[in-house]
């Protein structure tokens, strides 16, 4: 038993609500239990020099933990000045997994930009953040469409991610912070509505894993994946 | 008429709702219309070098917006690698106004940090930002009690502010953006509970003010302040 | 009685130069008693990319401290690598008191930037700063008209800032650092020559002040402003 | 058949030869074809702060490449004043990798330091890093029992990196940046000796990949993991 | 004949003033010609770390231009978040000059700290900075001497600096800003008292110079030096 | 007897190897004794704002050490966020030598960037980072001919440098780290092939020099020199 009475194979409540920022042009509050983060996605006109020359868009994402999110006060990065290693890995992270949604030929030249910030970090803040992240990027590409700074329907597909990992012999499903600091390994995985793989991340933080033992925690990975995608379908139907 | 059919000397809804962060030694979720900003305390068991000789404690702010809390993206400050001379100003007022509050001998040498996040931002942030920040530093002080950092009760007074400006001839009270960039001048102004004034910052942004404009300016903002100093109490009391 | 002999209601000696600088389209050395600012004024003909599309011009300052202005040395900010809190706000607020002095269409897309930097500090350095920069504005104005940037004169009012304050029951005019590090509260008052006010910012540093105090304290202010005013216009007119 | 006439499931060339450092406590100079990476492993005697309640040491990893180890110049980190994403990213891959190697309790309080440059990237820059920084460390571990700063022998588990990833139809190991550059996808992989994985990072650039797919190319990059392994005993054994 | 009708062997005039910082422990304000700098001498009641272990002082320099102490104004280093290589060149050559004035270890530990403020800079502001500054360092040994930091008298040499170039076939003795433009070559010179040297750096800007110019050359700055040693010492002496 | 058993007036070995980059235009990997510089050569089709006007190219350094580099590890300057004082300062006077190797009209408005990356640092780093600089500045300008970025041949005179100093009543060449440390002081000198200076940098470190020493030092550094430019061409002349 889990500390929340969870079974390892369930999901904490996953649930993500679209349209909480006035202004931005998409954005979702998406938590998985305790693990909170707000997500906008802001449109762009242009895209970065080195993309000029292509007819294409871009997606990128940038990553914030507000100061006090987790149990003891972290320093803002504004005041340090610069952004941690952390940080930056995780919004690498995120803006690889929705890149992947889309062709980016298709958006024409525009840059999408994904703000994640995370109001309250209880473990999965990565893996809530592309999952939401998906949710905002849809609604600003109907917003794309129906300005009319693309023709027709962008085609997108589902992305979300999910962490497992593995305590003693049990294989867990989205591991809260408690348990993400008792594993024996953890991945991350982001998965395609299609069932394949759009990024893995696995570390040993205790111990290595055996290679036989990725086939079952990517399918308990994608059990809860399927979790999410349908929490992000609900979020978009449910819109006034 | 204002744009949301307020009259001149009414404050938009004021919210303010305590313990949204499960961490935070304090914390205030608070609105004055679509200005949203949230509020942790965070107690520090330690102050800066300075203060170490005394036996005082400090109390400081730090404010920061949310990329996309404003109609157009601004970049993050964590990525640009400093702070702006208006967040700075901002944070710096804040803190100003809080340590009004109390006396600083009273709590020992802890330092209390008020982490004031924008989450959406329609004129007089600093203003909310402040007036939720001494809920969440109630909490804390609370906490101080209930840990025994402090022996008896940390004496405090409520402390609250807001703006006011002037659009032609019409004085307004709690500017919201669109109101503030077409004000010729606008105040923002901290009281304590007893009336006395903690804080006025006053701008000419368009035309001066004459020197009999400001008792008025005052009073109507002080108006505005005992709706603060109401919703202050009601969140501490509506506590489960 | 005051520490240097002065009545509660006298500004220190008040000095300014014209045209220290050889090379700056304006200059003044202003002092207020011991606090020594040099002030510049350069021409830039361009403004901010976010002016481009008006056709107005900008005016904004810069502020610094030499490492030992002060009684004990400062970390110089080029080498700590950022300016402060402190140096940001108060070059803001000579800016605001600055573009309050004449209308920013008139002298069409150039940028007057204001050079700050104090010698010695004694208290009142943002004061002295701003009334001197006026100075070195008016110098700047003409050069405008001098080299044809502008067609005609540039209609210019008259601004200048003073500090006033309370120690205990005594309000005092142009505080001195010892005075000011003293005092209960002080005001910062920029007032244009028509006595309206520009700019104010009042701080309870150990006491909160009452609202019927602002009046009196006002008209102290402006009665040190007069006296700036005189001579401002004395250094414009006793040049070569 | 690959640009340089490898087949499919062959490594470019390894080479690991130690002690190219005078000074350093471990040195390495890896390559992988073209891609070079001189690591050095430098032993200090302290930890960081938040390890010193623990009798534990540390490993920690930073990479660089020389501005010109790229096909077009690179900006030096040292003059843009801060460390890309990327960079990060792949340094904190490399410590994880190398703080699997041992147990930190093994080697008391001290921190090993293994500075990666990379002066010739031609793909696979991680990877080779992160195997040669295994040779640098076993010396630097042979040090510490040398000096007597550890009893006994500290043990230490071989780990190595290595690059796999698709190409239309086809398997590749270890991508050189050409095919770095056309892949579907690619994968790094670390593993231990005893042939369990310390670290896992797959990423879709242009396809996602399905879940079986990952069984065979994991065990294709194992099998080039043991090309390395064996140049990293040699290189040890080779030492005079 | 030169701009200033100057003979090509003579100094501009100089003219060095002790005592007009109310604060530092010693303090010049020094010209040559138009070139004025502003120098404060700050003693400071520690070392540098890695001086700690010894018995000994340190003297270092830090210098500054005012943004528009130059023609055109240059961006503040403050502002631009760090200094540049000329800025940190010069103040390494004007410590390295100081601290060939005196042994350290004649001092205890204590730090002197140089700051050299560039107010007007028509060329040679760091040979004025380091001449201005050996008269702040002669005061502020007479302050550790009066404050009883050392015991007795702390023995000091003077140093001086001057500037020398050539254009055509004249050489030309401390160069004026329009002079230092156009020069083949100059050296800037750093001499002690007895006549040796300290400190040379020569630099071929538009030709490079023969060997057997070096001599004239040194005998021609010599002679410059001997004029600003006679100001150093006239300006210690007429002190009130 | 100097430690390696090298007459006061010789050279270390000096070794200097070219095309040691596969990628940039221009390389040499050369070494004075144990200091070891590799040095690149980057053409850029552009060059600074200031220099558009002209119809000019050109030429300049970048200087690093890699953090082990030294017998004590130094802190990674891309991790620090600055480059120190001393590193522009070298990277300052390799750019100086550099730029008197040419004629900056010949080359067209280009930029040619000399990275000089030190691996191993036994003193002298300046100087062999110079001399390397042009024999990989010498294969850059092949390139700009061959690609035809300039008509004809670019005229190219060779510069190297070296250092001399003095311990006791000893002049010594070529100064490797443990005698820099105690040396009186030492000069660095960059010499072009007709035997004139193009640059002189001396520093006493411990005593002062005499007028009259700089002769014969400047004699014996030159001797030195054309060790070095022997060196050169050879490296030159031996590729492939």
């Amino acid at each position: 038993m889990r500390a929340d009475q969870r079974a390892s194979h369930s999901m904490r409540p996953v649930r993500i609500q679209c349209g909480v920022s006035p202004y931005a042009e998409g954005s979702a509050d998406v938590s998985f239990g305790n693990t909170r983060v707000l997500v906008t996605a802001s449109v762009e006109r242009e895209v970065p020099d080195w993309l000029k020359a292509r007819q294409e868009g871009w997606i990128t994402a940038e990553y914030g933990m507000l100061p006090r999110s987790t149990h003891t006060r972290n320093r803002r990065e504004a005041s340090a000045g610069k952004q941690s290693g952390r940080t930056l890995e995780i919004q690498r992270f995120i803006g690889r997994a929705l890149r992947a949604a889309i062709d980016l030929r298709s958006i024409g030249p525009v840059t999408i930009r994904l703000d994640c910030d995370v109001l309250c970090a209880d473990g999965g803040t990565r893996t809530a953040a592309a999952s939401g992240a998906w949710v905002a990027l849809a609604q600003a590409l109907e917003y794309l469409e129906r300005e009319r700074l693309v023709s027709g329907r962008v085609p997108i597909k589902q992305v979300a991610a999910v962490s497992v990992g593995r305590i003693g012999s049990e294989y867990l499903l989205d591991l809260a912070y408690e348990e993400d600091s008792r594993a024996d390994f953890d991945l991350n995985l982001v998965f395609s509505e299609d069932g394949e793989i759009v990024e893995i991340q696995g570390t040993a933080e205790r111990k290595n894993f055996r290679r036989d033992e990725l086939a079952p925690l990517i399918d308990l990975a994608y059990s809860g994946v399927e979790v999410i995608f349908s929490a992000q379908r609900n979020a978009l139907n449910q819109r006034a």
